[in-house]
């Protein structure tokens, strides 16, 4: 039996001449780590992306679970994609304006897995991609290890994406692996895109064969009547649309889904088994269960009124109380208002004093930045999960964290 | 409005000038192919790596998350790793002879997404990683799409890897992103390391500084005795260990974990959020409960009891019906024979008759053939999913196929 010399050196002097720039994709991860921090108990938290536990169907799921485990003797067995909760996705994209085929439906774990598995059948290593210069810290961690060329364009707080630049980038020869677009309720923005935008983008990707990814994990929770169709309910050739179960029922199924075009579904599904086989068929058969017992619409209905009143009361403390020169959008869906504060004030610093004098939390804007974009004078709120009344006490107590610097 | 027009041509089209060579990896995946065109109703199957589904612990689990959604509020939210687990794997882990800590257990939603996030943090690119000639179809899988040079060494039917041969590799200067291993009953071969060859693995790894990858699905599964001691019980700075739940539990939890130096879990923490943020809270804290339940022991007891009645079966019937000529291995434990035909026998014929003239499937060698490597006079046969009786059946009918090729 060997025993450890203490000279032996750490693995991790191997990882020295390995081509991911690890120290750039740790940075990346510095969203997940000020959560960890500001998450401490008797802080006042508008930081995470969380939705509220309070409102998750759990006794709804619990008896799904049960019911399945009762009764489906390979529900804890290694199986192939189910069959029906496609099927229940079918219906549900259909509220959302998206015709599709259970073949067209790929389950993954969780949305981010959708994500990963776009970029790395699309995405060359070192090739090129187009985003946002400030966008969903998920998206970069996906495109970080293969070391892309970052096609920015501009995001507006009003009107989104600079879909124009999208255009000169391609128009200029460009061809990014895909364009990554949160249509509706962007992340971190709040933002929704015009009808008139969404259709310039789908026109683009199939003028220059360039693939879309659409991600919309926010497109059920709109508060100010019916929302734009998706970018894929305009295109069905060009568009890859993920879904997500995370904010429509709970994060902790890590259930998501891909509607692709079927002639990819063989490719994604090699991508999919090299990071983790499949997706939990047990967590498959219960979100089916659960949708088949019909309960979603009234409990989305719930959702949207609770995260509805949520962010009014936020938006409206923020009028109240927030100094001139400060700027931030009105999201029509979602869970997040993004604040854009005098360009010299550095939200970091807000954040300190933030913490120390009010326990209040909020996640700096330059956890969304790409690489080289400066947002170190923005911040995201999230009002998903904190109770209305907190909410208004604590962009209060915010306004006065902001009134001493700007 | 868009409508679509006839003319738009398949996102597939981009895929062309993609580095990935996707034809290779869908090459990979024949056999979750093969595992689905051979498990149709009515055949005998000993091809797929299933459990046995009726030795799952469904009815233990099934309590456990009933108790947690009832009591853990935060079960279904997104959340940190959870420490109670590691807590508990830290115990199971002492039980296979290693000693580690909660911070050096690395949680991962499956054991193969333990080996993706290792592969995906050690090989660059194009750079070289070595593998047995014959190998798990999941880490080819995980590698492929890195287009890595295979450094292969030969297995043997007897005493497994040829460790001479991974010295030999390494003393004429290459140095793989990590050797992988799967020292305790093979998958596909079932054989065993020696306790010499497990010594001298660790010793290179040390002396080159190259990082063992261990995976050790079938540890708690031996049928003879008590195992030798993994690679990780010998070294603690250049082994990492992937463990998994699939075959101790159920393969439906997509649960594992990796041992590994506490120095590296902030970069694996980075890897693995871009694949899928965290694994599912909820079975997290599923799975603690059911271990800290105490049921476990018992559970394995019965599962080496019941699969060693299913190995003795299988080799005694293949003793008394096989023609000779043909060879297979004696696996201590895991869930696999690996049977070596003469060289003039192509499986893939073996199995056409075998499929239609008995209703009896297994999955050709090729399937778990490196690239260039020949397996075709090879296949695998898994016992562990057909109750005895039907072992005894299907063996004595597979060696009136082997009769008509040998």
């Amino acid at each position: 039996m060997f025993s450890p010399a203490l000279d032996v050196p750490p693995v991790e002097v191997v990882l020295e001449d390995k081509l991911a720039d690890w120290a750039v994709t740790l940075e990346r991860s510095v969203l997940r780590q000020m959560i960890g921090v500001v998450s401490r108990p008797g802080i006042l938290s508008f930081a995470g992306g969380l939705p509220a536990p309070e409102l998750f169907p759990t006794a709804g799921y619990a008896q799904a679970l049960a019911d399945v485990l009762a009764e489906d003797p390979r529900a804890l067995q290694y199986s192939p994609p189910f069959e029906p909760l496609k099927q229940q996705i079918v219906q549900l994209m259909a509220g959302r304006g998206i015709t599709c085929t259970p073949e067209q439906v790929f389950l993954t774990t969780g949305a981010q897995q959708a994500l990963d598995v776009v970029a790395r059948l699309f995405l060359n290593p070192g090739g090129p991609v187009l985003l946002e210069e400030v966008v969903y810290t998920g998206i970069q961690q996906v495109v970080a290890s293969l070391q892309p060329q970052i096609l920015q364009v501009s995001t507006d707080l009003e009107t989104g994406m600079d879909v124009a630049g999208v255009a000169a980038w391609l128009a200029a020869g460009y061809r990014p692996g895909f364009i990554y677009v949160i249509p509706e309720a962007h992340n971190p923005l709040g933002v929704s895109l015009s009808l008139a935008k969404r259709q310039q983008l789908v026109a683009l990707a199939r003028r220059y064969q360039v693939p879309i990814l659409e991600d919309d994990p926010y497109g059920f929770l709109h508060y100010d009547g019916q929302p734009l169709p998706p970018l894929r309910a305009l295109d069905d050739a060009w568009v890859l649309y993920a879904g997500s179960f995370s904010k429509i029922m709970a994060p902790g199924l890590r259930l998501g889904w891909l509607v692709a075009p079927a002639g990819l579904v063989a490719r994604l599904t090699v991508v999919k088994e090299a990071g983790d086989l499949e997706s939990s068929g047990l967590t498959q058969r219960a979100v089916a269960a659960f949708l088949q017992s019909g309960g979603l619409p009234a409990h989305l209905a719930g959702l949207r009124h609770a995260y509805r009143e949520r962010r009014d009361v936020m938006l409206q403390t923020m009028a109240a109380t927030f100094p001139a020169g400060v700027r931030w959008t009105s999201p029509a869906g979602g869970m997040f208002v993004w604040v854009e504060l005098p360009e010299y004030v550095d939200a970091d610093e807000v954040l300190k004093v933030a913490l120390a004098q009010e326990q209040i939390a909020f996640i700096p804007g330059r956890a969304f930045a790409v690489p080289g974009h400066n947002a170190r004078h923005c911040l995201r709120l999230s009002f998903s999960n904190v109770a209305p009344e907190r909410i208004a006490d604590g962009i209060g107590r915010l306004a006065n964290v902001l009134n001493q610097f700007v």
